[in-house]
């Protein structure tokens, strides 16, 4: 699309408030200095919290939003008053064109369903899918989708999200043919259900897809670097990903237990902080921040409400690589390619 | 049932092989004096085992069993030559009143189905469902079903998973009333699928029973020990159980590659070296080990095929403990509570 991308930044989302999420767009625009943001919010309110970053100022333009989605707002609701408010401004100004991708650290439900309404599911796509990088004990991170966007999927929906999930893997992995699995309870072929038998038969003869369909995973090989992209519905995706998030904060939890329990083990610690350090960056979810909605006409990047100025700086960057990369138009090529295929 | 309670053992069961199987046996006699044992396998064999086990010896009998049940082999394939397999006829004595429970390391699918024709489900139940205990920060474990007998499940299924798990945490954990949650993707009212909000509106209405519902729990909070009983269909447990495993083994080895990383970190890690002691014992599944098929008239413990010496302990412990405190009666007078409220 364009070598020095224009991101529309919903300042108001997120739980951290305005000012976090302005010196995480600050810190991205150190890092990307070809970017530059339209920053949706209260005018007044965006503007004071600007005069602490003179740089990002500079490289940016304020549009009024009147009003805020609330973070525990229902999507129908706050789909109603979209126009008003930062986060479904800041997509239509991606609808528009002033825009090439939306970054929102707010309502996840809301988000979906206003990028859905606005930018319109793409050709060859039933359904978005939330996709988002986890870390893995290989080279690069493993894209896992869909993350909660679809509670039930069909088979069709599944070799859809696998489409998508190699495209995105591609551009931010930079892999040729990424692998490919589907998310399963065992590995073999009469695992599961049958919408996941019937997308590994038809994943099995995409060889002419820039993909390497590599079967069903199971949970516990998620994180070992053996695959690039895993496919499965958004109640499995969501289950592993927050049980993942859960065990890894349970154990850093029992680490800290045991590290405290006696001088012995405190002085260890201390001696031993620059692993512990190293363990929590890569730990760290602000690290891997930026879930991105697949298969909409556009890029809309979902931070964690909770991410730090890092965690969204690292969204940014993510949603910026995705923009340079021209993903809406990689996914629709590998779709033909798919449907041309099968006809 | 008994105070001095008779186990079924499959000797030959369990990836580790008999040697490490009878060690494991033999620990569990030095831990509980009142056990003894059957001890189902290639009679040559297993007396020659017995060799290096005196007092397991002086409390055990051997009981011949011409076959294996392989690894791999299917459940349908397996139960056709049951009566000859060391699994089954493990499952058979428990049958025929000669042992209180049985206990296998071997094939899972093989010893469910073994195990629910032989021993026939439960009135009042449709399906069995397989439960384990999990580590949380709580004072007790989390005991989690179903973790994979059953891919789909409907909201009665669910319904009777929470009261049979109630019961087993209710003698395992020692509580009077178990908190109990659905697993789901978020805790409102409306997430999720019909099965799992039809079971929430069963559960809300049985405050007669002797558990707690608590609603509807998420990935992330498993191991906080907010709950004592997780109900979710069989591919949303195994999912996360087989997620959270892999999650712990994953920071375990960043753990392991940060402490590795520098002189400084090795010496750091040798002085703390309690403390990772004390993480390691806390998630080594030889100290959760011993899955249950709950539902069945009888009690059946599968134990992890990799399991050690102490976790075959470990599992033999937990089926003496069901079966001292009379599981099934317990499971059947909760049911029958149940169905009189309904009716």
């Amino acid at each position: 699309m364009t070598d020095r991308p224009c991101i529309a930044v919903d300042a108001m989302g997120g739980d951290e408030g305005l000012a976090v999420m302005l010196a995480g767009v600050a810190r991205a625009r150190r890092r990307f200095e070809d970017l530059h943001f339209l920053l949706v919010g209260d005018e007044a309110q965006v503007r004071a919290g600007l005069a602490s970053h003179p740089n990002l100022s500079a490289h940016s333009e304020v549009v009024h939003a009147p009003e805020i989605v609330g973070s525990s707002e229902k999507a129908g609701q706050a789909i109603r008053r979209a126009k008003k408010t930062s986060m479904g401004i800041a997509i239509d100004l991606v609808k528009q064109g002033r825009a090439a991708a939306a970054v929102s650290a707010g309502n996840t439900g809301a988000l979906m369903a206003m990028a859905k309404l606005s930018l319109r599911t793409m050709k060859g796509i039933d359904r978005p899918a939330l996709a988002a990088p986890l870390p893995t004990l290989g080279d690069n991170d493993v894209v896992m989708l869909d993350l909660g966007a679809n509670t039930e999927c069909d088979a069709q929906n599944l070799v859809q999200f696998a489409v998508m999930g190699a495209a995105y893997a591609r551009i931010v992995f930079d892999l040729d043919r990424p692998r490919v699995a589907l998310l399963n309870i065992g590995s073999e072929e009469q695992k599961g259900t049958d919408e996941i038998r019937d997308a590994a038969a038809v994943l099995k003869e995409q060889s002419h897809l820039p993909l390497a369909f590599t079967g069903f995973v199971e949970g516990n090989q998620l994180a070992r670097g053996q695959h690039d992209v895993i496919v499965c519905d958004g109640f499995a995706g969501n289950i592993a990903l927050k049980t993942a998030e859960g065990t890894a904060r349970f154990v850093a939890d029992l680490l800290k237990r045991a590290f405290t329990s006696s001088v012995r083990s405190k002085v260890g610690f201390l001696i031993s902080r620059p692993a512990t350090e190293l363990l929590k960056h890569h730990l760290d979810p602000n690290n891997h921040n930026g879930a991105i909605f697949l298969g909409l006409n556009g890029v809309v990047v979902k931070s964690h409400g909770s991410a730090n100025e890092n965690g969204i700086a690292t969204a940014i960057g993510n949603a910026a690589k995705l923009v340079r990369a021209d993903l809406t138009r990689r996914i629709a090529e590998d779709l033909a390619e798919f449907e041309r295929a099968a006809a």
